[in-house]
């Protein structure tokens, strides 16, 4: 495996964290323009209402307001899958913080005031916010305009094998329910648009959003324009974490709005309207069981899954992709099941938040793997270690896995932790271990046409490499990663190569950030553009040094011939000589990479993606009987990157989605209260804080992926699946008691532990004391 | 000659024309940004004076200011031609305007105030601000450091054939002298930089500057920067004109101005300061003598020329290139010779302004050509077409003229302007007909290593079609231009075709705009790229139709197969059906395209540009004789633009340097006194107004160039060089004495007008009357 490289490899600080740090990043709310207006959303109050009537009469007498539009007054078509959403509500209110009418005004006080004076009258309608009783017969049917039977938008059903014979066949049947909260990204910066119209009616949209080409189309079909005439620029992202993926009602608003005004408008998201208008993690309710011989052989799994994905659906809907993959492939299961149903209910609705279905997929399967080893009287590690994944495996779905380092990652985090010595030895300081591992892609998904993205470089007389890529910076550090893997292809220095990416009338396509794919997917986009960059720059440079191109080497910008100490050329040189004569030209190359990928099939069988990440997570936490409280004392963490680009940036990814997956597994929670969230702020949702963060400590375990770039996978969202899963595991170790449902917050574990909730057990090789058995 | 384009030769309006007619451009000084500083400039009041001593400490005391700068505490380098100039003057203040120190504050009148606190403490030196005096022994020297004879910074000189035996074959020699003001591109935007640097030390500047890869170089030169680390970016210009080409202190200043500041600043020039501060149209004397035989073959022309370039040199000191090809290559001359210094003078210095050189030089060649015609007692028009250059001509330095439509342009505007009937018939009403022509580089003009520009071509999902080009839009329509020919030659409709041309990070590089050559070169570029794109498009169609992509063709974005009406594709189509789909791809495609030219050689001689523009106009005028006022009457005006990619654009360009040309022949004029411009305003300038520009008849004469783009050859120029000389000859024709400068202005008529100033005839075929000899 090479190590030898300049550039790759190196633990190298954001190029964008200075100005970030420094105050000096020019977020979308920090811009400043000319007739700029402020935008502000009327939302229902109700979780489920009839509209009445609209009367925006009074705001549009109110000086300073320019444009109030309402469903009666504008041209909007429906969106979102299956086009069941429309921007602003015509006809029936489903969720509390439903659009339904929008104002602009010149400053964000007569918007209020504005909004204050629009009257709506609304019928209120019987709501339903829990997904089992909208499921039940005779529950409010929340989209009537559909044809649906109980309130069931999407159903995802997998199987394979003899689910029957391998029940028959297993020694050991656990099984048990796990849930997840309603959740929310909570980046620091909340979704803001800015949207305008120039003379000729060409549209800008200034959005923080992950999928601009997608976004972009979107926009053109939803309000009947042509696309060909939307450019959409990407300001520096404050954070997303999923929660800017999709396009939510108020980007329409925008755009709705500066057309009506004649004006740019912009949107800024109050925190509380974060928290009730933009897109949350959806509540997905496991009844799982698991069989396994004697010996420890997984012979199937069986998921019975409820999405709760709210009152729309977006991306959200489609979180069961994700969940699928670890029910049917997380360690070698032969037989699986899943029958799940995604349900609309009185709630905000759900997005794609990192990870994406899969920490509460994870939660569920890894409680029931040590659950399943205890009843084997197994250690959990040698269970995980003996179902393993491993290269050249290809799962029930048809995933293929090559690189794998899943048995590697196990073995890090139990040495790394004191595992053998500690785990299941604390229980009377209150204190435990447990693990977690998991799969998830890290070579793209494609879940559109393409999973592409394009590339474009060129080398001006400075010898400034431009690459010009398809991806988006959200913070997840992929202009560093680009950056480096251009050097380091091209052979020159890291400050010589500059990423753009904010624009798409510049940049080439690209299907948009999600599934951990930028690395993978435009990372090996901008090393084939920089390969043949290269070879167009040797070709110079061997007409200089009058050596054949093949037999010169260039690094750190130094174009050299092996063991001609003295035969060598700077680059810049190179390019200025092919530049600055008659018959000049410049080095412009260009490359598109769309993994070799498959959509899965109606049976959810297809190669999703090139390369799977794996990893694996041991937390240690002690806890307070008396109040419950839950502190996690460390965390190990070891995934399989397959190649670090940058080491110093994998680990943050993993630190910063470990922290979020502490947040999700302890505190993070959007209780609904009569279809409100009664506290939607960051104090009570329970977003942790560095004091909450416990010592992680992460291994980066180097499988070098046959077709990542220099080897390397998708690790955006492998860090916060499994801190659910291995806490929990954890709090089982330390009190015995099985937490079914994360945040596990103090009083619910103490609930837990009055009752004494234990792992279920429906078949046992050996007899079994009651408490195991209910 | 192909005429049937579908979008080649379509009068379209400018793409940024509804934008700017409406108000919503943001040009440099609209940009709002947190944190912005306003910068001011010290000047000095004298015309040359030593700088004793700058005392900021006052200045720098004020609250609100950030940052005071002067020599004494700033790192700078000289910069300009010859590197004869430095930022903040060091030592010597050499014009009224020179940069002493500078600034920034939170704002303009705490920047203002700021600046009345600096002490400077000057020795006045002797000053001298005419050309000629400068010349003389003993005249006060104004760079003392440079080893200079007598202020003469470069000296021009060109000679070809036998000059005394082409005298002595000549029966007619006219001689005289020609002079020119002082003049200013007086852009309705004045100069203005922005420049800050991020927290990496990397810098951005905004900048409306023509030459934005050369403009990077510099800046970098002089200030020590990495030039890698420089991004300029160029908003809408608000007009140039050629005086936004250079870089000029301020634009060094800002950058530094931003280094001491920490923040980033804003330089905008007040109006006073865009005429005393930024570059001027150099003066420049010409004394010309001009032989032919009787049967009127031109035999010499012989010119000694001085330039007043003012104090420093930029490349206004190469306005004598291209003077030199008016004086060597306008009409078939065979001996030439040409003497020419360009003088240091104590005023504000000269740099590249539109026609550059050529109005100043055919003011004299197409004088002198009426006069000889006169002397002859040929009709002028005759004498020039009897001379006129043809398709095939190498002339005495090398250019290479192959499309040439001179003699149509003559023909035409001899035709339209009733030239036969009416010339030297109007003398009882003052009234007169007066002709010029012009040769112009049209082909880009290779002044630097490379004349080249790149080109780079992606399109999306919608079918928009990006081209992002090296080329710089300062509203002379390029943009315009380029879109229509990356339509046409990719058959798409015009509005997929978007442009993007103002960033360094993302555009490819390109010289700069100058030489009327940003269609011509660009032009080509695009259209390569484009060519290269539409093979992609036709050969990913040829699968979807089943035919060869040779045997396909696309109009208006429909792809079909000639003589098959059924079998037809939408472009859009195709590009989606390769991006949706595994192993999917777009369209990304590049070109470079230098121009087959020379630099040329140290004799003056090679072919410089890749093709020549000819013109040729008819002005009628009448005087006033009580007050000397010349009224304009018409101008008829015949160009060979090769091929009008944009008649509307072309007869705009034409339209609008003639009314500048009007300007400069009436009324423009910035007269010193005392080393100072007494009224640095756009009324006492003479800007002429919309009520002074004359009806114009403009025919646009297609000679198809061979390597133009669709036959495209420069026209940005063209305009502005003939009014002066073709007024001049119509005020001849109309009242019978010879104006020997412009502006005509009424005072200077009338003094001609009462001295009977004639034209001076050396050698006659005939007896002449005495009133001719002189």
């Amino acid at each position: 495996m090479r190590s030898d490289y300049a550039v790759v490899g190196k633990r190298i600080p954001k190029l964008d964290a200075p100005d970030k740090v420094t105050g000096r990043t020019v977020y979308a709310d920090d811009l400043k323009m000319s007739g700029l207006l402020t935008g502000a959303i009327k939302r229902s109050p109700h979780p489920h209402a009839r509209i009445l009537s609209v009367d925006v009469s009074a705001a549009e007498a109110l000086p300073g307001v320019y444009a109030v539009i309402h469903a009666g007054n504008v041209t909007q078509r429906p969106f979102g899958f299956g086009h069941d959403n429309i921007p602003l509500k015509d006809r029936v209110a489903r969720c509390v913080g439903d659009e339904v009418a929008a104002v602009a005004a010149v400053d964000a006080a007569t918007a209020q005031r504005a909004l204050d004076l629009i009257r709506v009258d609304y019928e209120l309608l019987p709501a339903v916010d829990d997904p089992f009783e909208a499921l039940q017969p005779g529950a409010p049917r929340i989209h009537d305009e559909l044809d649906i039977e109980g309130n069931v938008s999407m159903e995802w059903n997998f199987q394979t094998g003899d689910l029957a014979e391998a029940e028959q066949r297993s020694a050991v049947i656990v099984s048990g329910s796990y849930s997840s909260p309603q959740a929310a990204p909570a980046p620091i910066e909340t979704h803001v648009v800015i949207a305008g119209f120039d003379a000729d009616g060409d549209l800008e949209v200034i959005s923080p959003v992950h999928m601009v080409f997608m976004y972009r189309k979107e926009l053109a079909d939803c309000l009947g324009l042509d696309w060909r005439r939307i450019t959409v620029r990407q300001p520096p992202v404050g954070g997303s974490f999923g929660g800017k993926i999709d396009i939510d009602a108020h980007d329409f608003i925008a755009v709705m709005l500066a057309r009506a005004a004649r004006r740019p408008v912009k949107l800024a998201m109050s925190r509380e309207e974060e928290f009730t208008g933009t897109r949350t993690r959806q509540p997905i309710h496991f009844r799982l069981r698991t069989g396994a011989a004697a010996d420890g052989t997984l012979l199937f799994r069986h998921a019975e899954v409820v999405s709760d994905n709210g009152a729309y659906n977006a991306w959200g809907s489609h979180a069961l992709l994700v969940a699928m993959n670890t029910v049917t492939s997380m360690y070698r299961v032969g037989t699986s099941r899943l029958a799940a149903k995604v349900v609309y209910t009185n709630k905000n609705y759900g997005g794609s938040v990192r990870g994406f279905g899969n920490p509460q997929a994870t939660f569920a399967v890894e409680q029931q793997m040590e659950e399943l080893a205890d009843v084997l009287g197994m250690d959990p590690m040698d269970l995980r270690l003996k179902n393993a994944n491993r290269p050249g495996d290809v799962t029930p779905q048809g995933l293929e896995i090559t690189s794998c380092g899943l048995s590697e990652c196990l073995e890090t985090v139990r040495r790394k932790s004191g595992w053998d010595q500690r785990r299941g030895r604390m229980r009377r300081q209150h204190r435990g271990l447990g693990a977690a591992a998991y799969v998830h892609v890290g070579g793209g998904a494609r879940i559109y046409g393409s999973d592409g993205c394009g590339a474009m470089i060129k080398i001006d007389d400075s010898g400034r490499v431009a690459l010009i890529s398809g991806s988006s910076e959200l913070g997840q550090g992929s202009e560093t990663a680009l950056a480096m893997i251009v050097a380091e292809t091209l052979g020159v220095p890291l400050e010589a190569v500059s990423v753009s990416h904010d624009d798409t009338d510049v940049k080439p396509w690209d299907v948009g950030v999600h599934a951990s794919r930028t690395t993978f997917v435009a990372g090996n986009a901008a090393r084939m553009a920089a390969a043949k960059a290269r070879d167009e720059l040797l070709e110079g440079a061997a007409e200089v040094l009058d050596r054949p191109a093949r037999s010169l080497t260039i690094r750190d910008g130094v174009i050299s011939v092996p063991g001609e100490p003295t035969a060598t050329l700077r680059y810049e040189k190179a390019v200025r000589r092919r530049l600055l004569r008659e018959g000049s030209s410049i080095i412009m190359t260009s490359a598109f990479y769309d993994p070799p990928t498959q959509r899965q099939d109606e049976n959810y069988v297809g190669n999703i993606s090139a390369s799977y990440g794996f990893g694996a997570h041991v937390a240690e936490i002690e806890v307070d009987p008396d109040t419950g409280m839950v502190r996690v004392l460390g965390l190990w963490a070891a995934h399989d990157v397959g190649r670090a680009i940058n080491p110093m940036s994998c680990e943050g990814q993993i630190e910063g989605g470990a922290v979020m997956g502490v947040g999700l597994a302890l505190s993070e929670e959007l209780p609904v209260e009569d279809g409100r969230f009664p506290a939607p702020n960051l104090h009570d949702y329970g977003m942790p804080t560095t004091m909450d963060a416990p010592p992680i400590d992460v291994t980066l375990i180097e499988t070098a992926d046959e077709l990542g770039p220099f080897g390397a996978k998708g690790i955006g969202e492998g860090g916060i699946i499994l801190p659910p899963a291995a806490i929990a595991n954890a709090v089982a170790d330390a009190v015995g008691v099985r937490p079914r449902s994360y945040p596990i917050r103090p009083w619910k574990l103490r609930r837990w532990i009055e009752t004494g909730e234990r792992s279920h057990v429906d078949k046992h090789p050996h007899p079994v004391p009651d408490e195991n058995a209910r």
